[in-house]
């Protein structure tokens, strides 16, 4: 039996207009500098990453008119768009969060940005928060 | 010389209307239950905390009408309110963000929830996003 639950916060998602002034402000917040960028082009989206312990933090850019973070963004300006939590089994934990009633916004895990398997559930199921699970792809 | 910079993420401050039927929901998500509930009065606000890896999810609910908690979900609606970070001096993280041009509202630490020593930046200087930053306070 793999372990359930959620094991820990793998990043925090945060909706930003330009990566690049943005990666200069969260570098003077944090005091270190994003350690890699990268391209999701099936979600709309350039990344970059900071590690703060255990957590990445990752800024978000639109990098096309359609991308969900172009829509956030027009609706509520910039800022936290999502928290990651570590699953150790993203198969068996769908099930589970279905089961207790939350709505997943995919039914099989999809590929996300750092190597991950991802699944999002709808915030109306979670008191407002875009709540996602990942699980390292391993494959 | 203190370390500097931010360590980790101590914390995610969640805005609820109500902490029972969140205590319940989150339970259901996480898959474990919260470990404490604590009252801070100066703050008008109930807490209570789970436990995911090195970092604590707090939920918030207003306790007074004028609480900025019932600000906040008046105007945005529940949802994440803040993100706190873990840092070794919290003097010296004032005085470093302050150079940095970032406002802090407020010039001296105050006491937060969890024994911690807690400052908090101004959102218009950190993309949107409210970020506090605390010490645990070792008196």
């Amino acid at each position: 039996m793999p372990n359930q639950g959620f094991l820990k916060v793998e990043h925090i998602g945060i909706a930003v207009k330009s990566i690049k002034a943005s990666n200069e402000l969260f570098s003077k917040l944090f005091g270190k500098e994003a350690y890699k960028e990268e391209k999701v082009e099936s979600e709309g989206v350039v990344t970059s990453f900071f590690q703060l312990g255990e957590t990445k933090i990752e800024l978000l850019e639109a990098s096309r008119e359609d991308s969900p973070i172009a829509k956030f963004i027009e609706k509520r300006g910039e800022g936290i768009h999502h928290i990651a939590y570590e699953v150790e089994d993203i198969i068996s934990e769908m099930q589970r969060l279905k089961n207790e009633g939350f709505i997943l916004l995919n039914e099989v895990p999809k590929q996300g940005a750092d190597n991950k398997l991802v699944c999002f559930l709808h915030p109306k199921t979670t008191n407002g928060v875009l709540v996602e699970i990942c699980q390292e792809n391993r494959v």
